[in-house]
C-alpha cells in the first residue's frame, strides 16, 4: 500500500516519470518550528538554521568523549554478533564496517547521547514539538579510498520510500574525527533547503539495499545541482572531532572521495516531530525495514 | 635498452619487487638550485619553495588573460584534428577532452607563456640553470563526476619510465578555474619533497596508456603515505583562476573527486634543467612518446 491510496496530500511529488525535468518546489514549511522556547540553542543558531538549513555547534563532546564514543565504535565493529546483525553494513572488498544502524539501540553511550538536554532541548527548539528518532547510526569513513556521496536531499528519500509527509526533521552529525577541509567531510548548500527538488525514476523494490551505499535513485539532475550551486554556493562541515552539524531534512549535500590518511567517522541521529509522523511511503510499494527508518513514534524524554 | 644497461647511477631505485617495503630515500639535491639570481621569484617564494617544495603565485593571469585561455581550450577541444590526435586524451564514456599533451607546440598561447620571462624566468631561478619542456598539457576536469588521481610523486614516473636522472625538474599549474577547497584541487604534503618513496611492482609495457587515466603502477604504499601526512601535514591549492602553482617534482601530491558543478581546467608545463636530461629509463622497458617525456633538449629562450 503506498501513500497514493491513502488519501494524504502528496505536496513533494517525486520518483516521477516525465518527458521534461520536473518544475522545483518552494518550501512553505519553516526550518525552525515555533512551539519550543527552552534550551540550548542560541538565537543565532536558530536564526542560522532557518536562514541556511544547518548550523555547527563546537564542542558538543570534548576530547573524553569523543576518545569513549571512539573506543565504542571499535569495540562494536569488533563484536562478531554486531558484524552479523542486519543492520551493520560491512564493505566485502575490505571485510570493514561502514556503518551500524539503530545505533541508539545498539550502543548505551548513543542512546545516551540521544536523551541528553544539550542534544534532545536543540532538537525540539528546531522542531518546535516532541521528537522521537526516525533513524539513527554510526558511520566510518575509511582513509585513502573512502567513497564520497552525490548530491540529494534526505528529505526526497524519507518522504518517497519512508512516507515522512513534510519537512519537520533534522539530522544531527556529530564528528568523531577531524574533518578537515580535504577528507571528504559534507559539503552543503546554504539555502537550498529551501527548494525541493524532484527526482526522475522510479523506485526499485528493495531501493534501500544498494542505495545506502551508492545512490542512483533519488538523484538531483545536474541541471538542477548546477542551478542550486550557483545560487546558493557551498559550504563545508569543518571543524574539530567534537563538532556537531544540525541539518535540515531537506539540506541538498553530499560529499568528495577521501584520499587522504586521514578516516572520518561520526554518530548521526535523524529527530522527526511527533507531528510530522510517516504513513505510507509516497513513492515506493513498500515500507523500508525500521531499523532504517522507526514505525516507534514514542517521543524521547530525558 | 634501460638505465641499468648504460652505466649512469641510480640514486632513486623504485618499481622494486621486494618482499618487504623499501626503505625511503632522504634527498640530497636542493629543490632551489643555485646559478640563476634575476628574475620575478622573491626569496621568500624561493625559501617557501626549499622548505615546502612548492610555492603560490597569485594572479600570474589577469582575468582577461585566464578568460582568452578558456576560450583556447574550448576551441582547441572542439577542433576535430586536435580530437584525433594521439596527443589529445578523449574520455570515452563521455567523449569529452580531459587532456592535450605538447600544448605548448599545438597552442600559440601556451608556448608564448613559456617563453614569458615572468614564468621562464621564475623556472630558471629555481632550476639555476636553463631550462626546456619537459613535458606540457592543458587539463580538463568535469564537475559531478570529476576523478580524483592517487598520492604520488611525478618524479618517481619520470625517473623511472623517462629517464630523469636527478630532482632538478619543476612543475607549473596555472588555474583556468577557481580552486575552491571543495572542487577536488590539488593536494601537497609541504617538506615531503625530501623524501623519495620508492614503489613496489614492475612496470607494465606501455604503462603510460593506462597510468595518465589512473595510476597502479608507481604508487606509494599506504604506510608511507601515512608517515608523510603525519610528518608533513596537508594543504590544498586553493585560488582564483590564474593563480600559478610550482612545485618540485618530488612533491607528493594528490586530488580527490569533485563532485561540485564547478569543473577545473588548468596549463601545465615542467620545465626541466638541461643539465639533467634523461637517458635511458631506469625502471621501464623503452621510453614514453615524446609528447609525454620529451627527448628535444634545446633550452627555451624568450
Amino acid at each position: 500500500m503506498s501513500a497514493a491510496t491513502t488519501g494524504i496530500q502528496d505536496r513533494y511529488p517525486t520518483r516521477v516519470v516525465a518527458e521534461t525535468r520536473p518544475d522545483l518546489i518552494e518550501r512553505t514549511e519553516p526550518a525552525v518550528w515555533p512551539g519550543w522556547t527552552q534550551g540550548p540553542a542560541t538565537p543565532e543558531e536558530l536564526r542560522a538554521h532557518e536562514e541556511n538549513g544547518f548550523h555547527i555547534t563546537r564542542g558538543l563532546l570534548n576530547e573524553e568523549e569523543v576518545r569513549s564514543f571512539r573506543d565504542e565504535l571499535t569495540a562494536l565493529t569488533r563484536d562478531p554478533k554486531v558484524r552479523a546483525d542486519e543492520r551493520t553494513i560491512v564493505e566485502k572488498e575490505s571485510d570493514e564496517v561502514r556503518s551500524i544502524f539503530e545505533a541508539h539501540k545498539i550502543s548505551e553511550r548513543v542512546e545516551k547521547l540521544v536523551r541528553d538536554p544539550k542534544v534532545l532541548d536543540h532538537a525540539r527548539q528546531i522542531l518546535g514539538s516532541d521528537v522521537y528518532v526516525h533513524q539513527s547510526r554510526i558511520n566510518y569513513m575509511p582513509g585513502f579510498r573512502g567513497k564520497g556521496f552525490y548530491w540529494h536531499s534526505d528529505f526526497e528519500t524519507w518522504h518517497a520510500e519512508d512516507g515522512l509527509p513534510g519537512m519537520r526533521c533534522v539530522s544531527l552529525s556529530v564528528a568523531l574525527t577531524d574533518n578537515h577541509p580535504y577528507n571528504g567531510g559534507l559539503m552543503l548548500m546554504p539555502g537550498a533547503h529551501r527548494t525541493f527538488v524532484p527526482c526522475l525514476g522510479g523506485t526499485p523494490k528493495d531501493n534501500y539495499k544498494s542505495s545506502l551505499k551508492e545512490q542512483r535513485i533519488g538523484v538531483p539532475a545536474e541541471e538542477d545541482i548546477a542551478l542550486l550551486a550557483e545560487r546558493h554556493g557551498i559550504e563545508q562541515f569543518t571543524g574539530p572531532a567534537g563538532s556537531a552539524l544540525w541539518f535540515d531534512c531537506n539540506s541538498m549535500h553530499g560529499s568528495g572521495s577521501n584520499i587522504t590518511p586521514f578516516p572520518r567517522s561520526n554518530v548521526f541521529i535523524v529527530f522527526n516531530s511527533v507531528e510530522n509522523t510517516p504513513a505510507e511511503p509516497f513513492a515506493a510499494e513498500r515500507r523500508r525495514p525500521e531499523f532504517i527508518a522507526a514505525r516507534d513514534f514514542t517521543p524521547v524524554h530525558y
